[in-house]
């Protein structure tokens, strides 16, 4: 195996991804809106659970869980990031394609926090049927009133009282929460205010339907409430769990959010890429068939121009997210930092370009429901803020290089 | 009066209007949303209606008709572009203001083609009654199966039948036909498909509720349906309409149509200017008051330089908007098409940049419905499609260009 | 006069400024380079003292100095900011033209503080011949070692003894200071280094023949040595010169600093502006005669877009500079910083893309010796860095916008 | 061996390359300069001959030749351009070191030529010395009075008389030409104008002392002559050849010209690379010992987000570099078209933009002779207009993704 070679089991999974999706997905997008536009929006979608044991019956499903969260294999096949990224990728082309496979966020990130912390009794209750796509679960992290770009911030409170947690907080951007088969949320507050700053928060299982969780409303991405998956506006008032429910320990909640982002996030630029190689794929059939000015688009220079930097800046993005995923793999999550801060600037930029283009190229056409391009447009842009905004990316990227040069700042 | 200095007019309109927005629009605007979301979409909103006689009371109204195309001030104050363009900017910056003031697209451009190329019937029968901003009207052009870029591509069919003719065609982008107070929609169609290229097209109005014109959906954008307003996807099948309803003559479609687009275009940027201004406002607010990593965003370096690059380029694009009005009311719209052409590239483009630097600046909350950030951003990105593509407009720009320096393409 | 126009004094000196350089200038762009690298590089040219009495002849002499700075009209015609910048645009569009027209850096500059701050004696002795071309000035200011875009860093020494100031220190980029006709230079250095911040500052005049001062060797921007000019670095070991040397008085010199860096950097912005129009211009005439691919460039659609790209850039960034020239004008140098700041920015940036793509479209050509276009690009370059690196102007303009919309960091 | 890994005879390689870098290319960069400076400045260098047995003894000598070029290990160690790569790159980050390694251009493509091309006996009287770098080359094929990005355009004759070949043309851009030691050029002209458009082409040998070869001046990229190497523009008038210094055969130029640029242009990427990586570490190296404000120039946040950017774009061209590199070595030079298309685009640009960041942030010290930075820029500009301007590069880069994706725009 050489250098830009893709592993044997990779391209197997590609080939039987492809035609799953060709056969399965893309003739179901207009089905997939309709069933989502007719009656309640918040309902599952039949669709959805249809498809899912199709997917499962030829062995595409749980692909994300790389053996350094699941080293005995017992959850899934073991593929490796880099293994995986190509297959991820496929399955973003089309936004709600990953769940058939029972790959989409945020439940691939919860089932990782399961599977590499929870004990054998919150993986039995919440892994399981996660694993077989039963339920759907929630993370609660961000909160409208502070910064969450920095969890340090989060000011929800967790207080220990008897056998139990009391919870009390608000929060937003709970994706996946608008579904009903969404059954838990993995909560995060703090625990400790007085602690050392990073050991001030904890994180802890909260069952959607315990007494004082109530989801406040809606939240729109430009003018989309991505239903039924939605992202929420949620509060928690004096909700009270087992103690049991708690995640790994006290104090332990931003050692689980880093560990749980850096996958979540590669996982995103991967489903980036996938969104952007399917706009460019839509320019170019869109610009060699459509006729402006008494020649196709694509005898366009300026069309022509708009294809090839966007071929460019997708196979950039593309080999940086790879290496990236490679660099997990070998030096671990927290070594690879740098490269992950790295690409979670760059894929969400790289596809806005690139889906940017593509609308233009587009038309009118390209803005409205009858493309899926600006739907994955308000997507990606919300990934420019979505786990943090590109500043802080962008500061650990430079921070990254001067700690290679040697340079510490902060012993100036 | 000076180089850069405003009218003594256009100041004290600036004031009271400022004063008008501040009282009446600014602190409506939630409510607007309110009634919108009550109940069916598409009715004429109560809140407009409530608030256009207070703006005409106070004279702001009509203030878009230049002396060109209302001479004898039959119609409006009678404001040149230059004196208008500070105004339309200032209406601009909530997306329903300008209706409020009878100043809204596509009214202002039917009714200036009303008041260049009507009939004194015709203007009675229409113009009066949206001049009084008791209809709503539309322009029917954008077509779905051609690049309607270029209008010579439209191929809508107008047939002369006895004393009527008879429409056939399906058209899309027909904004505002959402509002049901929308009666009366210029069409343009072919009425010769054998004449000379430009001498093909014909206008010819079409009241809304003729037999035959059909509503067949409302387009999004991004998400957004724009309601009650709307863009509407129509047909027109064996529409027949009195041979007077003919605008100008026939085969004067593509005359009326150039006459429409200069003023049309330069009315979007002056409102473009005002929707940047007004991110460029809600980023200072929210980069002073929130706060990250200990310090209001504002003390971040990356928020500031984003704060100044937006100044700069507003403050550049509203130059150029201001100038290329002063050349449509000194050397007329034809000889000022490069300067139009320039404003069409510009005004979208910075205006995009701008409101995505706030959108970042304002994080999750930047995309959500508690903003009116990404719809702007939705309805700027329209404006570089709509009324043409940036490439058609640059194009222009260098055509122009080349044609100042002598040096002409067709010749070799 | 409205407000795009230009007063009828600017626009008969622009015609005259025009004709000037089409009969002098350009026929004598290849015997300038001729003449400077012919023998001895660091000689005056010939060329600029025969051109020097035509251009006086007409009427084309010190036209920089606007009223403020000389309020009784002594020392030119007085033309304001905004009437100069056409004319300085039109000079700029070739590198050494200005000294032609008396009206070259850092000369302008100089003649303004003597104008401005000189007592009787030292504008005889200095300005005077200045303002007839007899002699060239410097001005020593950035300094090698510390960071200078902050003048307070300033570290050079002038300490007082007896009738005499006692002048030490090292300087670069004192451009000018290759001429022999450079005479006298204005030095900028430390006489308290305990007073206040802004006080410690002063302002000294010493003649470049005063024993102690030494020029260790020229500089050389992006391979080019602007011979006979040129940009020196200097050392100035216990010069003395006497007391009546000092400028306005101790303690002054950042006062005096920022009085002369505004206007200063305002004509730079109208230089690059012609700068950038030439190099359009050259762009226009290579697209027209230089065939590929069987056509001529200008018949492919990328070079059109960066023809048309250019002109709305360009236009942009005159039209800023023009506004703030208007605002130097009418509300003085101090308020107009944020306007300057701005053009400081914008200016030099434009004219490097602008040049980048005229380079771009002439090929190897280019690059070389052939085409002014290197040169220029070298010069624009370096006016990203002079009179302030764009982070620092940057910072000035958002400080504006944050003042503006009353938000003070300080306070917080 | 996995994805991203590099082979073990290349790390070896990299180790000992960078040891030798730092031992003797980067203390006499100054010596370098200062051999140049001294006497005539068209000599060869001795500090060049000094390093050359040295490197030769350590096994760093003429890396570059690829086993498709060398199928027999005749001429090197036969490195595939996989593996090639990183040790071209690090050559690279200084101009003149490529040539200690005899791996630098224009002789790396010429040695290309011989070893692919050439008849055993012009590999022995032409390849042998230059593999022992005993001799340099050149290679004739821009023209000034056409556009030579279309290789079909060159206009020179060869034509056959007798036994002998008759050379005329005017040729620019003969880059290795100013050195004393260049013997031999390969020139490329037309054997027969009335030929298929691509078979009118050929290549010859000639020697650079042949009468009627003349060297007419040298040409500077920006302000710099690049000496001793240089950049000449020479004309052959009735240069008489023997007719067995035909390369491959008549009408064959064309061809060969394609096979030679695809290495020579991935070569220059290599090198572009390494340039940015040493604009970036000097950037690193400036900012965190400067200080400005108060404060080390790495602690504005300004100064980390331009090192956070290039390093993300470096990272992302050296991995499209290397996959093109990887593509030559599997599919062949002429199905990796695209990719190297792809990398002609992006390297010159990701370096100019890297470079000119290292630039602003050195103040004026960054245009100036200090640094190496200007020349960096000088030369990385032109390699955006050599071996084809961006733009043919791009119309490629679309060309192969349209033909992937099915579309033939010549059939429509």
């Amino acid at each position: 195996m050489t250098m830009f070679e893709t592993a044997p089991r990779t391209r197997d999974l590609q080939a039987r991804l492809t035609a799953f999706m060709e056969e399965h997905i893309y003739p179901n997008e207009a089905e997939f809106h309709r069933q989502v536009n007719t009656g309640h929006r918040w309902e599952h979608v039949e669709l959805i659970e249809e498809l899912k044991p199709k997917a499962r019956a030829e062995g595409l499903w749980n692909l994300f869980l790389p053996p350094a969260s699941d080293p005995q294999g017992k959850f899934g096949p073991g593929l490796s990031n880099l293994e995986y990224a190509p297959l991820c990728e496929i399955m973003g082309r089309v936004w709600w394609a990953p769940e058939v496979f029972n790959c989409n966020a945020p439940d691939t990130g919860n089932m990782e926090v399961f599977a590499r912390y929870g004990t054998p009794e919150q993986q039995e209750q919440w892994l399981t049927p996660l694993l077989n796509g039963e339920i759907r679960s929630a993370f609660s992290m961000t909160e409208p009133e502070v910064a969450s770009s920095d969890a340090t911030n989060i000011e929800s409170s967790i207080t220990r009282d008897g056998d139990e947690y009391v919870i009390n907080g608000r929060k937003w951007w709970t994706s996946g929460a608008g579904d009903p088969r969404c059954k838990i949320s993995i909560f995060m507050g703090k625990t400790d205010p007085n602690a050392e700053r990073h050991l001030q928060q904890s994180m802890v299982l909260v069952p959607m339907d315990t007494p004082g969780v109530s989801i406040e409303r809606m939240l729109t991405v430009f003018g989309y409430d991505d239903a039924p998956h939605g992202h929420a506006e949620m509060t928690f008032e004096n909700v009270r769990v087992p103690a049991s429910n708690m995640l790994l320990g006290e104090g332990r909640g931003f050692e689980i959010a880093q560990g749980r982002l850096g996958p979540g996030r590669i996982h995103h630029c991967m489903r980036l890429i996938g969104q952007a190689e399917r706009a460019l794929e839509l320019t170019v059939e869109r610009a060699s068939q459509r006729v402006a000015f008494g020649k196709p688009l694509a005898a366009h220079q300026h069309v022509r121009e708009a294809i090839a930097l966007s071929r460019m800046e997708i196979d950039q993005a593309r080999l940086l997210t790879l290496q990236a995923a490679y660099m997990m793999d070998t030096v671990g999550n927290k070594a690879a930092r740098g490269q992950i801060a790295a690409i979670k600037v760059v894929a969400p930029n790289v596809a806005l370009r690139v889906i940017d283009r593509a609308i233009q190229i587009h038309g009118g056409a390209g803005v409205s429901q009858d493309s899926p391009l600006p739907m994955m447009y308000a997507q990606a842009r919300t990934l420019r803020l979505a786990d943090g905004p590109d500043i802080v990316h962008t500061e650990t990227v430079a921070k990254e290089e001067l700690r290679r040069q040697g340079v510490d700042l902060r012993r100036r």
